[in-house]
């Protein structure tokens, strides 16, 4: 049984055919599935950016689960072991899955970006070098988790994070919040936070933020927030800004409390066309930086879980089982935003 | 005798009082000095982005002379070498200074960028280490040259344009050809440059350009443009784009003809605020990169100059005397563009 | 028909049985094949490196063909296409191949690296994603040079080498001959060689050498050499060294001649154990880089030998046909050096 | 007064005339200053690689102190503000400098390296950017201690060290135990260090190391000494080697015990020629990184330090004053080694 997306606001439960099990695959039985924003706004509107669901498709990425079955060739896993599953398969054959950037390959298959199908699903059958062992004080949530947890890292990667990195993250949402955790995991000495929900903030400040700032959504504030924000950023000043919101208003504040020298890292993409002030950013070569899913970060993702340098227990806030009920209660849940962060599946 | 800017559209061919000569300063007799579209715009505006001139002010960056008297230390020159002139001087005491990007540096003094005087002069004094000693084959007019090229040759820097990058310039303006050829220089193996000018474009087809697409002013025609600009390169892409005009559609054509992973670099600065579809482009993880002016780019430029992998005596289109008349007329000549690329004034 | 190694300097032109052709691979008629120095050494000595031949193995790695048939899922190749091929498989499996450092995988199936046979051969079924189709204006054979010049093209990438990096390059063999011609290509402005054959020399001063310094092979001599070198290469001194030799003497010279922050890159690799001044280099933050083959270099070599920035036609000093005479007496010619540059083979 | 290197094995307390106060210098009364090895082989040798003592020189560059007079122009301080003292000043005229490779300047003038004086002393003049003030959490000693800490830090930088880095450090003596420190806080998740004597790898436990192995001087033991040291990094295995003792055996269990890919950073320098495995080495990619002190980590130390990132307090082993015989039986005490790890003056 999987979640089928087959229509408008429209989930059911029903079978879904197995493919066969190849000589690198395993079959996983799946235990914990998150929901992410992206699926709920496949949900809604039955598209994002490009992507349309023309046909009905299996909904769900960030998930875990149990070894069931091994293709002959497979050697890294057994029957039984728990893994966290990376969601999209490169064509490998394509210079830019040859250079490493495997994440932007044009032929990527990736779990419910149609046409390809998800994984909320009991059974799915996946590349074996795509699953990764979870060790034994890891739960099978927390790898589910691994997944909006790897957008953050690899947002950290790209804009080079260190401990000399002070950071400002724009937006206390799921992501927001996962890249405040993986910027202190990568050692920035200082963050700050912005958000317009005083829960997020205080979420964020239970979650070590060095900072928090309230901000409105009216663009007429931002000459005043920056200095609010530098202000409590402290002299040295931000070297790298995350935008987890994609707003506007969060790019034009982004671009501008960051300083000479320092990058804009767009993680959260909201609307195709932004005004803001480039120029004076450019000014200052404060780059801008693209973010697109992640790449070889399921590793270092269960490393930080696994010693403690992360905690995203915290994240999880909902659960539900897999009937048709339920997974309609869940996906209203994280649509409805406020307290709900992360809302998981336990099938 | 030097150009002094007094108000607006107003110079004045002036007296000025030299700065004592220190220890590792030399006095230049000034030769060729060319005129930059910034020093139009301080003469139209008296402003540029957040610079104000308030004070009569000393007019002119782009330049070259003959060294006349050298400091007490100074070793590398001697009276009598013919030097290009690097136009800023960096604190040497901020962080940016000494992570070597001191192009950036907050505390710069930099020629004609208030309330610094320019070097439309007959003398300067300048440190010895910004003076760059002109090869035999160079004239004093390709010493001037060298800062505008300066800009390109940051800019393919900062770009790490190689004989694997394919480059789009959009803007065949002086900034636009001088990346033409700084990018031909790094070895670049097809360059298309964009402009509305079929003049412009018959001058960029003349330096080079594997390939020209004339386009309109006008936003809608982007997506039609976007695809000749793609057939025009070729089936492998953009890797980096040039935007050496600043504007809206400049920018926004600019994110769209790049390919996956591949740079946008804002060399052209324009209004402060663009609408621009920043998202789809960060979502392929393309990334844009600022540039302000340039760093340790002399000795390059000098020697791309010197083997003849860039010729840059094609762009010197007008040349002019340092009498008042004449001073007056070469601003106006510049500012009226057509077919006045780089106006130079022989001292 | 192919060419085994059998045993200790015997080779023997017999069947081969050719594996099935894949939904991905192709069939290829080889054309062109050129015997590589570690080819000799395998017939020399049956092993290289940690690599052994235990039992008989198709020898050949440097080669280009003629498509004859294409598996069920190829779409860029068709019957009749010219290409060149790229020797080695990576596992796209492990975290190397999958960061894009294919050339270092551990599972790599390549050419004629025992147990995987070579492609001295009538034809080879090899992926269609490592053919690559030749322009009408590049040879089989220049196909087939693409093998040794992407070493050097890799090497001039990971030397980061562009027109401001002064390049000394350690022998004039094959190998050394192509990283002449890849730093040439890569715009470095000034670029030396040192051999201590007068005709190599002679050989590399056509290829467009700015200097060359004849050396010995004593040690005794390196100061005085190391002067001589620098004094040739000019005050700015050496950025990056490639030593393409491999002995003692050569990386002790290149140790010493590299300016402080420059790069030695070891390309040719010789003895194991080397003993060399490498704590006054390091004191001098001169890095070592070390070479093993290549990752997606082809398009660029095809690229570079196309628009005639690379002209590999010199190098090829000898041809042979491939029956057992011929074939045995190619290798002795390859070994034998002296005027042999490369040795190809015209199936 | 001050401490005079007078000759060999004779340190003298003697006057010392200040040299007067530019605008951007500032007048600091010493307070904390350590001795570093390279202070001991001075005394011992008159020597340290290229730099020889020919005049007596003050001796001492690891410092802190208190401000009591500043120049006109200095800014960022005022006397009684507790700060560490950078003790090398680059030129900022040369091309290093300029790129932002200070450290490796041909002019910089440094603390007690021939002929330039040192800062065992009462006072000393130095520029004010090189003074960094210590937050009211840090003690003199904690100040000094920035000097030594600063050649790990560079390390690391230079190294890429961060959380997906697996990290083996040869030696644990000063600048190994710092390499420790500096490493785990750049995030490194894995530690392992190596040597010979089990007190200080007792320390290296209590400092945080994952493992410790104990090794012989022996060069025979080299292949079952690291087959110990990948057991206990375990199986990603070991990504950056630090060799913080700079022997033959030290560089080739280095050289052998990186992972393909990875970095062998040479901190500790020791003899000049080396015989080593320097080819296998190559041919795995793994790149052999020189480390020459340090530029830009005063600010990022005192971070560390006072976050509590690093604790450098249980290295501080041995105090002493600043009469004649203390200073005679401080550096008595550093040289024999043993317990003694830094020795610190108390001025």
């Amino acid at each position: 049984m999987v979640a089928w997306l087959v229509g408008l606001n429209t989930l059911k439960i029903q079978p879904f055919k197995l493919p066969p099990l190849g000589p690198h695959d395993v079959r996983v039985r799946m235990k914990a599935v998150g929901i992410c924003g992206s699926d709920v706004h496949f949900l809604k509107t039955l598209r994002l950016a490009d992507f349309v669901v023309k046909e009905p498709m299996v909904i769900g990425h960030e998930c875990a689960g149990i070894i069931e079955e091994i293709g002959s060739e497979v050697k890294n896993l057994v029957p039984g072991d728990r893994v966290a599953l990376e969601p999209g398969i490169g064509c490998w054959r394509c210079d830019l899955c040859k250079e490493g950037r495997y994440n932007i390959c044009p032929d990527m298959k990736f779990f419910a970006t149609p046409p390809i199908h998800g994984s909320l699903a009991r059974q799915v059958v996946h590349p074996a070098d795509l699953c990764f062992k979870l060790p034994d004080n890891l739960s099978l949530e927390e790898g589910a988790m691994c997944e909006p947890l790897s957008v953050a890292v690899h947002a950290c990667r790209r804009a080079n994070i260190g401990p000399e990195t002070n950071v400002l993250v724009m937006g206390a949402g799921p992501i927001g919040l996962v890249t405040l955790l993986a910027a202190h995991a990568f050692g920035a000495p200082r963050i700050v936070i912005v958000d317009v929900d005083d829960y997020r903030l205080s979420v964020a400040n239970n979650l070590g933020a060095d900072g928090v700032v309230k901000v409105s959504t009216n663009m007429q504030d931002i000459p005043e927030e920056v200095e609010r924000i530098c202000e409590v950023m402290g002299a040295v000043g931000v070297h790298v800004t995350f935008d987890c919101a994609g707003f506007n208003k969060t790019m034009s504040t982004a671009l501008s409390a960051t300083r000479a020298g320092g990058k804009v890292c767009l993680v959260g993409l909201g609307h195709n066309e932004v005004t803001v002030p480039l120029t004076p950013a450019a000014a200052r070569e404060v780059d801008i930086i693209g973010i697109f899913r992640y790449k070889n970060t399921w590793p270092l993702c269960i490393e930080l879980l696994r010693s403690g340098k992360i905690d995203v227990k915290p994240l999880i806030t909902h659960r539900f089982g897999f009937s048709q009920k339920e997974v309609e209660e869940a996906f209203e849940t994280s649509a409805r935003g406020g307290d709900a962060i992360k809302v998981m599946f336990n099938l």
